[in-house]
């Protein structure tokens, strides 16, 4: 298919210029059609103040660009060199702990630093002044992976005084700002704006309105970074894509702001090191240690889906043999590459870009494979990647692809959990992001198409909709789910706050009571160790994490053996008292599916199917076998 | 009975004032005659330095009395406003990891910081002057919860300077300090009293000698600070009780000398919080998660009862539902919050005080429940609290309550366990406070009334006297004690030190060796996975943590299956060569009190017995049954 | 045998003098003739700045002197004074959080800081210039246990200088260095040698490069610090030894090239102390909680022995009773301080000096056991060391002591799987050392001699060589084992680096290609729950931790069930591709031992055996009996 490209990260500023044009030539033969390049460059395109060296970068497109490869040209901004570092050296961030994050590796700059954000847009608008219509250039990736490394937050001079400005814009007045966050609580009242702190470093902890103020306020100096390059590439490189690569797990700004602001949303997909990094049971982890849950890439493929306009979105990094930055880094299986690629393309993918090109020898990650291996012989992964390239025309699809469940996500809810996590039992798990994925999983299984979606957006054509945890509804998401057909099921938390993580005055779940025909009225937190179970067509289901007590006109739906009620039913609608997690969400999901008159039937463990148009792909995660069947 | 009182925490400030009225009216309708005020509320009685609104808390205390509560005033010290702080930045505490423990929360001064001191004694005087001679007032509360979030302790330029003065007091000559603390050790020799440092941020461990200077001058910070309150509030406040709320398992300041200033010591009652948060079993964690452990509360009531004078004390904070600040909060069984109070009165209370009327649902306590929910409705404490209201005339009791097990108890001792804990073991079990648990948990499962009381207190009458772990033995403690008929039970580590840390010249247990006919000559600290274990009346023990190799006249009373022997008799008197814990401590009391005369007896595993006056009284902490039985 | 000596160390100075001429007395009584003083006496030496007593230390020689034995002199500059520190208080190091680490405890220094550099020169001065000719003074001792505490590394400003005149003098031109480090990655690429910081504090990892150039240079002023003070001894006390203590499981300077400067090289050996601290399994942390394992002191006698040009080595410190500073110290069972002793001699020590005389009953140390009790009677170990006196003339030997298997070993191997550990496993048990450790016990167990050695040791005579992790392989080593025509054995990672940390040209395992006949094209680091497992011999094997996936000539030797090969075989080297543990590194060592044609034989767990010229020596740990029998 025409919108289907195999990409590659390639560093040409790592080799010597007489391996470039031999690289782009086996590029091409191995059916790689786009590159991305340069978003670590900066101490190379300007070694010294305003002492720009563009010719290697020139030539390097150059040779790329003739062999028939498309460049997808990254702005440097996640590396700002030494000298820039020395000139303001308050450009860099300042962690939680009061440490200022220091230079030597990356993304050592903060986000509300006014005079790094200049630099940024300088070298941005000097790259899109070079090249912004170099007909090789067919998108732009801004900076690279916002976030990473706990770099969302800064808690430096500079973060407290736009912190100030942001609060002033927000709430007019500080006697709003008391009023919202509850302050008088004890005696945390300011007097003005000025005398505003960050909530990091007290006593104890913060307020939690505090707090979401400044995840808020966090998120939203990235979207601001990254639109002052966007405007600059819009300006001066018209008719390019312009994207940027997302994380796996990872929350800490509002991709769906971010994605608002791209044409394309990238994402960068580790499985295996995701596998070994995240809270995947010590069964799961053995048993897929060598291929990655088989829900780890499609969770973030549909998510990631979601976060745009129009729902572009590709795989900016894929993992194509061991990584070097996972607490340990197996080697995946011969045709997980392969299984990966293809899931991509399933799930919507406009291209799969791998990372990377040549292992690099040296440096941080001199572990991490490529395509080639730092001897310049074939990785493992290359015979894979060519083969792939000539099976993505079986992906040719006809027809709209179906819509079955939709999962309602906000990021600003996972900051919520965070923030107020109740119980953090195991690890993160009982975080928005990971009732999502919990919720994710349990429709997986059955085989179903998700899409994964932002509160407002259009839930026509949904059969199921799941909520796993929204802490704040707002009234005209309440009024789209009064409105919806179909099935609907919500988790806990759900309309929980007000928007200033206050609880809402008729109590949780705020907006939803009539919905759900229900008010909570107690809300526990459990340790693992508690739990209730019971037994739904003849499957056992055990629940735990979160208990609440309700009073209302809804009906008990899953009762445990000991009486007490783990789920509720208003109508279509159902209500977990308990946190959605494993069998328990399994059973309630199970059913909304089955009222919901979806095609829902269990598949194996290791199995996931996915609907592209009329294709009907299965991909097997197990060792035994590794199969993608097109239809 | 006319000295059982009832009460709420309650905060106007928090509230429309047109609730007040309706507040008020069903507190009296829930029996409660008490109600605490103020203790956050600087912001709002002084909202700007120096100008007062005394006009909301005159109409709080309007409203609150001739509805026919007498009110407790707190006052605000624990949460100074941000203009106070801006005042004097370095007012601010230090942690032992020397960064400034910053504004937003609450508890953020440093206790030596002479400009805060006053700032205290100011507000105090003000409020005192203002309300000192209303009816309604009948108690004051200081400041709150001392030392919450580890602020005992504090590591600033002030504390250093505050230290040096301590110490030069304490020691007179830096010659008498180098030589008590053995400070030629490693040439920490100081020539003047201006070069000592505080403790923290060693390159390895500070001499234990220095670390219990520091604690005991850390304490005494806390109890100057304390006194110069109450020096004000009785000049200008005369009749009326001083308190304070201490808090469960809390070491770091000595409560004996606290309640020496105080007319009634406090404390906050947390059974759920406190078994979460706290080293119990999972067993004892998993059954209990609803009820919390069935020491846990009493354990409290005896220690504080013995630490004023007079023996009064109360409740001044009472967990009403699931509280917001453990790792995880289940809410309390049906009819706990009943146990709960009438236990607090068997044990001698004068007021079970409920946290708190309404909850707030804003900032940082949004989630701790009260007597009613924050939309004004009752949540399930209140039928409760109104039930008990009723019961308390069947706690009416006549006669002396009788005197049957004492434990010796100092903070300092915790201090030193602290200090030098020698096996960390599970967590802090190996602690002196943690000690005296085993031993009070061993007794109260025979059935028997217990008084944990400071060294010096008069030991006659009872038939059983208990030092669990008691590094320093005065030569006055060690007469009493030998003059005492009794049967003595004595913990390892008992006079084990010196009055600075050293061990005694005639090695452990120091002045108590010919009570004890033994020296320990050799001390080793066991891993948890070292243990000996025996039987004694067919039943098995087992016992590790710690072991003494001793020599003289004692002979040996436990010995365990490999000829080690476990613990010594010499007359009346057991010394313990094992931790105290678990089988081991419950096999050694339960030889002691049969040695007693006492008629103790094993109760359940979750039910405890009080004997009040001519009452017998149970409570089972089980699930399946809460009974009390006031006989 | 008169090279055999007892020793004891001693702090005249923690003593009234009254007691000083008794001490001398008793320890000669005890069979002792050597006594380590004077370490941490410098606030006595001169207790204010160039105010020197020299009075009471004269003294104290003299008496030792006088009662036969002959005196260790340590320096005193692992303890500078407080009138020093505040002096120049940035001689303080600065730990790896950025955070100054104060006085108050021992090793505060700065090893950069020219100031303290100077006073340590001027202080050794003094000593030397005063006993430098002392008939009774036979030795030196440096400073005490260089490293202790994690002190090699200071991040302070005088470290940065220093780091950047190191790297300038190291790669010469900055370019150069850019190159080797590859700054290039993340354009980390410095303009100057002024530029370059230190690798702490970084947002993410810093460069691994960097890491190693920083450890080297951390690793080479402690070399130059303590050649400065040996200058000076050299020059001011001709004909004496000079020593150091090294410590156990410590690798943070190249002991290596510390021992190029030394006469003899010391060590401080506590069995049970490190049993407790380091990485054992469960099982022989109690099974051994009393004794030590049975390779722990004598691994570190055969490592100490090659880091000396002649060999000679001996025991500064042993344990002599429970020790203070272990998580838990249990008490040796009785017979293993003469175990531990003759051990030593069976292994070539000099001497063995007991830590400590008498107990201190105060500061830091008071818990650990010396010979005598603080009461100044006989602790446990005293009658002991009396016997061993007596018995040492059994060790007279005859005859060369038989080479039979050689480990090599380097200091920078342990930094660089510090650095990049690739899977932190079960702890640091996958850093080169715990590989050495882990062959080194698999050869005692077959009743092996080893000789423990770093590159470049000449390897004649030796019939089974083992490297077990070796990332830096010079052309020169390479050589040397194609060379050498006993069998090899050779761990994974060997070869697998060049000088700068990067991945060599031809991969790894880099000059060992040929003589391996393979090529590593792809590595896996492995977490616990992923292992390979098979039979040899009738044996199970089990590997883990680590796969290497190779391509070459060689061909597989150990195959496990499903097929992977865990190890190569290439003539008479093999080649493991798991990481070295367990009963896979046990069932590799033993076939080459057997191939090489040495007398192994498999003993009791808890036996070792040693070869001392001609006679053959058993060392028996388990509880049921402790049996050394010298033929």
């Amino acid at each position: 298919m025409s919108d289907m490209h195999l990409g590659v990260c390639y560093y040409p500023e790592h080799w010597p210029e007489s391996l470039w044009a031999d690289d782009a030539q086996r590029m091409v033969a191995a059916g790689l059609t786009r590159v991305r390049i340069g978003e670590f460059a900066w101490s190379r395109i300007e070694p010294e103040d305003a002492q720009f060296d563009w010719g290697w970068l020139d030539r390097a497109i150059a040779v790329l660009h003739s062999a028939g490869l498309r460049i997808i040209l990254g702005t440097p901004t996640a590396t700002p060199p030494k000298w820039l570092v020395d000139q303001m050296p308050d450009m860099l961030a300042v962690g939680q702990d009061g440490r200022v994050r220091g230079y030597g590796s990356r993304r050592h700059y903060c986000f509300s630093h006014a005079g790094y954000h200049a630099q940024a847009v300088r070298i941005t608008r000097a790259l899109a002044e070079r090249y912004g219509h170099h007909l090789g250039v067919v998108a732009w990736q801004t900076d690279n992976e916002y976030g990473c490394h706990d770099t969302v937050e800064s808690y430096s001079p500079a973060a407290r005084s736009a912190f100030q400005r942001w609060c002033s814009q927000r709430y007019a007045s500080i006697a709003a700002l008391n009023s919202a966050w509850g302050n008088v609580f004890w005696s945390m009242e300011y007097r003005s704006f000025a005398e505003i702190e960050l909530p990091n470093l007290t006593v104890t902890e913060a307020n939690p309105a505090h707090w979401l103020a400044f995840r808020r306020f966090s998120s939203d100096q990235v979207i601001a970074f990254n639109r002052a390059q966007v405007d600059v590439l819009r300006a001066h490189s018209p008719g390019r894509d312009i994207t940027h690569n997302a994380m796996g797990f990872f929350t800490a700004y509002d991709h769906h702001a971010l994605g608002a602001d791209l044409d394309v949303l990238g994402w960068d997909s580790y499985p295996l090191g995701f596998l070994e990094t995240f809270r995947f049971s010590e069964a799961d982890k053995q048993r897929f240690a060598h291929q990655g849950h088989p829900d780890i890439a499609a969770f973030h493929h549909d998510l990631y889906r979601g976060c745009t306009r129009g729902g572009r979105w590709s795989v900016l990094e894929q993992q194509p043999g061991p990584v070097n930055w996972a607490r340990h880094n197996p080697a995946p299986l011969p045709g997980m590459v392969r299984l990966w690629t293809l899931e991509a393309f399933a799930h919507g993918a406009e291209m799969v870009s791998y990372f990377r090109w040549r292992q690099f020898p040296k440096a941080q990650e001199q572990m991490h494979a490529g395509l080639l291996r730092p001897d310049n012989q074939p990785a493992p992964a290359l015979a894979e990647v060519t083969a792939v390239a000539l099976e993505l025309a079986a992906l040719a699809s006809s027809g709209d692809t179906p819509k079955q469940a939709a999962i309602i996500f906000a990021y600003e809810a996972d900051w919520m959990t965070d923030i107020q996590p109740h119980g953090p039992g195991s690890g993160a798990s009982r975080s928005a992001l990971w009732a999502a994925f919990a919720c994710y999983s349990a429709l997986r299984r059955l085989g179903l198409n998700v899409d994964i979606v932002p509160p407002g957006h259009d839930l026509a054509g949904y059969a199921l909709v799941v909520v796993p945890c929204l802490p704040i509804v707002s009234d005209a998401l309440a009024a789209e789910l009064a409105a919806c057909p179909g099935q609907i099921v919500i988790g806990p938390r759900t309309g929980s706050r007000d928007t200033d993580f206050g609880i809402p005055t008729g109590l949780p779940p705020g907006p939803l009571r009539d919905l759900l025909g229900l008010t909570v009225i107690l809300s526990e937190s459990w340790p693992d160790r508690l739990s209730i179970e019971g037994v739904a067509e003849g499957m056992p289901w055990q629940a735990g994490g979160w208990y609440d007590h309700v009073e209302g006109v809804a009906v008990p739906d899953l009762v445990a053996t000991d009486g007490r009620v783990a789920s509720w039913q208003h109508g279509r609608v159902t209500y977990c008292a308990a946190w959605p997690a494993g069998s328990y969400i399994e059973t309630i999901i199970a059913r909304a599916a089955s009222a919901a008159g979806l095609p829902s039937q269990p598949l194996p463990y290791s199995v996931r199917q996915r609907r592209l148009g009329n294709l009907l792909l299965h991909f097997d995660y197990d060792t035994a076998s590794v199969t993608i069947s097109p239809q």
